[in-house]
């Protein structure tokens, strides 16, 4: 694994601010699985909050609402091919940490593992939002811990130092955004 | 106003897909404003929906609540320092259209003007849930209408013609990333 240091849950937000793709990963009673999500967001600052779409017909879906825990980790450029990987096939034929190359990193808080190589993690606990969950696949989480590569995130921070080691922002149909330049106004 | 082209309902998620920072337009009774938000997301994608966090504070929230419909424009790099402004000033003090430019153009089926200049613009619908409006300042919302540029979105998908008409991500204090280079997996 990269390094990695605590990022400061006031400053957590940070690091999905941007709208990057994330992974998905969760754990229960010895199944685990890992995802890609283009559909997340931050949704609150401190208590740092985030908003994940989790299909029904996932194998993460159920593996989340059995848990109420998940990790979101943040890709980078080079994991590109694996987060299109583990966004279209099924956790429920493979075992797709197969595809992300190991059994990930024990998390601190949670019983989802933080996958390997990635810029950024963020533990989470779901906030019970039955309704929401049911009728838009839609869950809501407390960040109860949250980490970065001090390579590319650091006070608050991304600074990413190459054009692989950036976050990336799903089109479709295998076709992705890089994180760009950064500018001030 | 730049040109401007229908976008068909189905593929209006990915006007969205890859986390750019929006400008939210909302208008009731004769009253009017915009706002920044970095907390935007795709929910669905036919019908499509969209998710967006409005703050209590803000005169959006008032007017978005009042009319049941707002307008997420897709603004420009070009447009960066006004979507700061309009992200930091508030609408109860001033009126934010002067720093937009214009009084932005008519929607097709909500009250709520279309920002001119933007990338891509969805009219949207608010789906009622007073729950999550007031525990989470999460906003739901039905996609009825969405329009593109065709210099920077057709056929489904975004190809930004030079650094300047590219969209944009708020990261912190005036400090954004502009959407980089497309690459496919």
């Amino acid at each position: 694994m990269n390094q990695r240091v605590i990022v400061p849950l006031p400053k957590a937000f940070r690091l999905l601010n941007h709208g990057p793709t994330v992974l998905v990963s969760s754990a229960h009673a010895g199944r685990r699985n890992v995802m890609a999500a283009a559909w997340s967001m931050p949704l609150d600052f401190d208590p740092p909050k985030v908003a994940v779409v989790i299909d029904k017909s996932t194998l993460t879906r159920e593996l989340v609402e059995a848990s109420g825990e998940f990790v979101l980790s943040v890709p980078s450029r080079q994991q590109a091919a694996l987060t299109l990987a583990v966004g279209t096939q099924s956790g429920r034929e493979i075992d797709k940490f197969s595809i992300v190359g190991a059994g990930g990193t024990a998390a601190s808080l949670v019983g989802a593992p933080l996958i390997d190589g990635c810029l950024a993690w963020l533990e989470c606990r779901v906030i019970a939002e039955p309704h929401i969950q049911q009728n838009y696949d839609l869950f809501l989480a407390e960040v109860v811990a949250a980490w970065a590569d001090p390579a590319v995130f650091s006070n608050g921070r991304w600074h990413f130092p190459d054009e692989q080691r950036r976050s990336i922002h799903y089109q479709a149909g295998g076709s992705f955004f890089a994180t760009g330049d950064t500018f001030e106004v």
